[in-house]
């Protein structure tokens, strides 16, 4: 998507032949590119959240083994670089399938080959990416498009977190229908839930589309509740970091409590994923782990002033905190699943249908 | 209740017949007292959130209408600044309450008499209030001794917002089982949602049971839900702005979403007030007036950066953020109502049994 006007992708290989990465921890207030010259650095840059989001890991990942590829001398020193990035964010399905996808692909070609395949397969992770957040776009638009039609006035849709293009390659997943949306004309406004602790909707999300001239609106995490009970919320759209073939829906923390509210106010709820995101295996949601994260990130938080970005206390020092990074929504509380595919429900059978080809 | 091992309370008369209150804006970093000269220094208090929470509005209302009683010549002047101070904050009864209070015994005496009624009446409401409170801690423990007798370990309570001490005179109304069960040796544990915008969990909920001893953990608010699907929340207790007599709570926003998640999990979802709070003339609590603020309180936020208390920016400059202030949980989500005179329903028959003489 644009930034200032030039296209930007999250990730990609300079002409130099080195990864690049938008170092997100400085949005919105400074546009910082970061190099990744070693697997190092790519841990860094995936537990720390210089990248972040379900996509953008899994095409991160993808970029990072085509470094390892350059690193290492054998195929088990790959594998365990590969090991050390999984062991980076636990949550994420998409870590370990870029990895798993690499390993395979190299293991199955020439070792001398390794860096050419890894550079190949990391391409491809990224440009499927791209390509498979369009398409849910393309899919999801006609959703708000029926809403738009029905109503006649603007479509408010409510997001949590940022699973805009900032957490993929492009486009996003939960915000490419409405960036299809708003590109054919249709009036959408969204409600940015600010999405504590790391604030990834005040800063990330309201910064694309801001970007991308969508109206928008930040409200705290709290708010969406009262809106919905108020008629101010025609949908909701989330993104994820693991949706079980069962259709329990692992998302950035406060998503479930949206959900509730969704359901208790009869508005529909959709979760946007591209197939890569799905857990093929785990057939209990509650079976997936819940990354913790440090306290400080509740306690500390980080803004800009006097033009520089500083990082402010807001507890008593000696409060202790904890962070929880992801909670769980089971499938009776999800409207639809919007894939590259098409729209399906959140069970078993009806994603199955989408992929045919998982059926074992 | 104590700070550094000093007794306050959050409101009182000086010896110098001046009204002096704690300046909650700079907790939990700095303790600051403040003296109310004048009605507009009440208004600015009471608007600005120097005080906040129902039941200490409610003092601060009562002891403005003594620094009015001096100011004004006539009844009708003092009747003005009723309604001045009235239109500072929407949604808390308490205001209102207190100020026709005033206005009803003044206009009952002598007009010579209206400093002196006024100082009587504005010692009343804050005994009053404490006494309350303190009544409330002795209804609402008995419910946490029963977890704790059930569980046998520490008996987790969530709160939301600052129903602190903080919020009235002194004990507060939902931390008041929680002191009493403290205080008799129960091992409780508190989960303070921080409560954005304006933080009051993190900055005087957590500063309170800190100064007090309680054992407690800041989360972010998205984190409840997670927290009750995983078996790790006993009970919930928050406050309220304001309870209509069917049993429609007004509180911060994002209770709501509490009480949601607290039904779909099976934990009890108590709401404590003093009888101050209830409206006893609206039916619908929809139709209760939401305050909305300032977007800039979500934009911007308070904190600690090298020992000074510092405002940064969160979201994009561009970016619009809106501000509802309190939402309204509807009856058939909350367990019960803990009150002075005891535990009830929130429903209409068993609240007007609690308070017969509202019966008219």
């Amino acid at each position: 998507m644009n930034v200032n006007g030039k296209h930007y992708r999250t990730i990609w290989l300079n002409e130099k032949d080195t990864v690049q990465i938008i170092d997100q921890r400085w949005l919105p207030h400074e546009f910082v590119i970061e190099d990744l010259n070693t697997v190092e650095d790519v841990a860094v840059a995936i537990k720390d959240m210089h990248v972040r989001g379900a996509g953008l890991i899994g095409a991160t990942a993808g970029w990072g083994m085509y470094v390892a590829a350059k690193q290492a001398k054998s195929v088990e020193e790959l594998e365990k670089m590969g090991d050390y990035l999984k062991q980076q964010r636990p949550t994420a399905i998409n870590l370990e399938w870029a990895i798993d996808r690499q390993l395979n692909e190299i293991k199955k070609s020439n070792i001398e080959d390794r860096v050419n395949v890894a550079r190949n397969v990391a391409k491809q992770i990224e440009d499927e990416d791209a390509e498979y957040c369009r398409m849910i776009g393309v899919h999801g638009y006609k959703i708000i498009e029926d809403i738009s039609k029905r109503k006649n006035s603007t479509v408010n849709i409510l997001t949590h977190c940022n699973a805009g293009w900032l957490a993929f390659v492009d486009y996003g997943s939960a915000t490419a229908p409405i960036y299809e949306a708003y590109n054919r004309g249709i009036d959408v406004h969204v409600w940015v839930d600010e999405t504590r602790p790391r604030n990834q909707g005040a800063r990330l999300t309201a910064w694309e589309l801001n970007m991308h001239g969508v109206k928008h609106t930040v409200i705290a995490d709290n708010v969406g509740g009262h809106l919905m009970q108020n008629g101010l919320v025609d949908m909701v759209i989330v993104g994820t970091d693991r949706t079980t073939y069962t259709g329990y829906v692992a998302n950035k923390i406060g998503t479930y409590l949206k959900a509730l509210a969704a359901k208790a106010n009869n508005v529909p709820f959709y979760v946007a994923l591209p197939s890569s995101t799905f857990d093929w295996e785990l057939e209990n949601g509650y079976d997936i782990p819940i990354e913790q994260r440090s306290g400080e990130e509740v306690k500390y938080i980080q803004g800009l002033l006097n033009g520089k970005i500083e990082k402010v206390l807001l507890t008593p020092e000696q409060s202790n905190a904890v962070n929880y990074a992801f909670d769980v929504t089971p499938p009776e509380l999800v409207t639809g699943l919007i894939t590259e595919r098409g729209i399906c429900e959140a069970k078993k059978e009806s994603i199955l249908k989408l992929y045919p080809e998982k059926l074992v």
